[in-house]
């Protein structure tokens, strides 16, 4: 519940690939989609940490290949954004914040926007909420306010801030000294010892207009670009379409270097927020809660004598571990990943080998999801394939034909209205249909629960791409 | 090839159920079924190794849960056993070798046989001729002679022989001292120090009738409960069914401690055979040639910096192994496990377990054999089950009905003739049928081909018990 008037937008930033959390993390249902510390996903956590009367409605930022995912994830847990901005291709944070606030100055000249990762993890909430009200009042006063996490050890994979001087006035604030990227270990440790240097959470708070006006003073190609971009963005649906051109000739610049490390407007408030970027499988490891000998299992896992382990699997598969000993195990539909608990940042090497060799595991599940509901090829052979469809209540998919396949139907639960050319029939539990080749076809569930069907399809191509739009409810014909 | 008056027949014992082999060995489709160390299964390599001219056909003694898949692996390589004597329940050995003595003499009073589990590997196969050769000469001398091989280390999986001096006039051939159990580590070593140990392999050849002879002394238990099994045992197809209730009778002990303890005909022969009972996924890992970095891999596999791992994957799912060092990784259907290289004896714990808790995994696959062919669950889900069918050429199913589910089946290649209640139809790849609950049905492939076809079954209960057969080909129903 948003309160009207309430001048803190939050803007989601969900523009991570999780290339390190593969095989649960793919290109195509990255780690801000899954739920990788509890029941609900990242970015649905994220939409709910700053969801109440201190908030507006967000702006949520997403790469379009998310958008069906991102839109109905928000929609289950209740978050309806002001702005559901679609990037055509990832520029890095500044292009994406120049975006939220050009629109978050639009509703509200004197608007606070507070970026937010929407694939980090915040385990103290309340804490959280205690430096955005300290954040919101410094920013009022016309400062760009970064939060900086005390470090719980020498973290390789986090950039770092170096903290100033106390801020005049404001206890418990420092002037911001500098950014500096990812240290090796050893600069690291003298990081930590030193107690000048705080992780970089990417979380920011800051007046949209001055934080507009400092990217025009820095770095004004990325808001002349932005700006095109959203003059001539596309309404779809309920998303804004950035224009692709225009967005693409901004410069792929974080808002750190863009700003931060040039403004003399940016302040650091040093906390702690139980903040991790959940960048690895080791890092989930060391948030989760874990059994007497230092396992973590989800899934069907049996273990023998293993410890300080991480063992996740989907679908009913069993894992049996023996005798390991940190080890990380991740098993998906169609991937498994076996890795020294030590080695996983190398888990990025695997994703860049897939890609290379243009293999598919890397980009998406067996799971493809899709704004009518989604489906999962379970089977295949030489000349056919059986996937299983789920349409969501209400839903529909496109009026459609194949040149190269036909489709055998056999409805499992719910109700189908299936169109196939002139006709229009009903198809309950346990009854089927057949799509010949060539036929116009639409599937439809006009009932109130979810409707789920086996397809068999046979044919000489199989492809995803044998589609013919007619008409779509989705803008996609 | 098998030679007409050949003296030797072999007897392959397939009793085992190589628990440490799962999760790829499974009760009801174990290790000697699989093809473990190249194309061919560890049954069709041993009845291979004794095809030719110096042999007659076998005699394969076998678990009756495994008769079709044996019968189908043997005739798939040429090889048509004189019996299939099936085994109600193992009772170790010597009740399986008495039975085959006593079928052996029946068809030859001068037959010697030579017993070979069907589970082991054997690398040099001529140097296993020669021995074969040495041993013939010497049973037809009226001797019991076993193969015990030089060890190529201080194994504590293995039994050992204790040989003795120098057999009179025969280089190359000792007496037999001792049988040992598994030694513990230090013992072994001090075995393979001292010289005088050789690895028991199992294998034996002696005159059929000799065999019976030291039984009927020694352990007259056995062949008095054996010779009934035999009496009493049915013809079934081309199988021979050992009565269950008089086989149960017979003592569960090994030929060795019944026989070869005792006796006074019994002579070993030290051999290198390049021999291994492959007991084990570090075994595997040993035999196998590997790449420069000591990685075994099989099926799909990606190693990112890995050491001395053995990665076997199935069904084409995709296996990443990112800085292993020693390490076991066997993904299957339904389960996956991972394991250190030097704690894979306590796979059997998982095995163990899984009886324990009544679940499927230890049991068989997802791939069922059948007389018939082969069926796979592919898919499942509330009220329906999806199914892949195979039906070789010339086979059919059961006719039968089923009281819970109704069936909808796809062909996707091949030709089915379907019978439904009193009519029988023609279904050709890309056409469906239905089969209502309790509709009297038949499966049968009369084509040239194998049929394929998908099932989609919906109902309150999807067991395979709910099936009702009235009439079948294979004697079940």
């Amino acid at each position: 519940m948003a309160r009207q008037g309430a001048r803190i937008i939050p803007v989601l930033m969900s523009g991570g690939s999780g290339s390190r959390l593969w095989p649960l993390s793919r290109e195509r249902y990255p780690k801000q989609l899954l739920p990788l510390c509890g029941e609900r996903t990242m970015v649905q956590e994220t939409a709910l940490r700053v969801h109440g009367p201190a908030f507006a409605d967000p702006i949520v930022v997403c790469n379009q290949e998310h958008r069906f995912a991102v839109a109905e994830q928000l929609r289950a847990v209740g978050v309806s954004p002001r702005h559901l901005v679609l990037e055509p291709a990832g520029r890095n944070t500044a292009p994406a914040l120049a975006v939220a606030a050009a629109l978050a100055v639009e509703a509200d000249p004197e608007a606070l926007v507070l970026a937010l990762p929407a694939d980090h993890a915040v385990l103290d909430v309340p804490a959280f909420h205690e430096v955005v009200a300290k954040a919101a009042a410094l920013a009022g006063h016309g400062y760009i306010v970064t939060f900086g996490i005390r470090p719980a050890g020498p973290h390789t994979g986090y950039g770092y801030i170096q903290v100033g001087a106390a801020f005049d006035g404001h206890e418990g604030v420092h002037v911001l000294e500098r950014f500096t990227e990812k240290p090796c270990r050893a600069v690291a440790e003298e990081y930590v010892a030193g107690g000048r240097h705080l992780w970089n959470s990417g979380i920011l708070l800051a007046p949209a207009a001055l934080l507009l006006a400092e990217l025009e003073r820095f770095e004004p190609a990325v808001p002349a670009a932005t700006g095109q971009a959203l003059m001539r963005a596309a309404r779809d649906l309920d998303f804004l379409r950035l224009d692709p051109a225009a967005f693409a000739a901004a410069p792929s610049v974080s808002i750190d270097i863009a700003v931060m490390e040039r403004t003399d407007r940016a302040c650091v408030i040093p906390c702690d927020l139980g903040w991790t970027d959940v960048g690895s499988w080791s890092a989930l490891w060391d948030i989760a809660s874990k059994d007497a000998d230092g396992n973590v299992t989800l899934g069907d896992v049996m273990l023998v004598d293993s410890r300080d382990t991480y063992v996740r699997t989907t679908d009913g598969k069993l894992v049996a571990a023996v005798g390991l000993e940190s080890a990380v195990v991740v098993v998906t539909e169609d991937a498994v990943l076996v890795a020294a608990k030590d080695r996983v940042e190398e888990v990025k090497q695997v994703v860049t080998r897939l890609k290379a060799d243009d293999r598919r595991e890397h980009l998406e599940h067996k799971r493809v999801y899709r704004p009518w509901g989604y489906y999962q090829s379970v089977h295949d052979g030489s000349g056919f394939q059986v996937k299983r469809i789920t349409v969501y209540p209400g839903r529909s998919l496109s009026l459609q034909y194949h040149h190269h396949r036909s489709e055998h139907w056999v409805v499992v639960d719910g109700e189908a209205i299936v169109t196939v050319g002139d006709e229009v029939r009903t198809i309950r539990a346990n009854e089927s249909v057949y799509i010949p080749r060539e036929a116009v076809h639409r599937l439809e569930n006009l009932g109130p629960a979810e409707l789920h069907l086996i397809e068999v399809q046979t044919g000489s191509y199989l492809g995803e791409d044998d589609i013919v739009r007619l008409a779509d409810h989705y803008g996609r014909s």
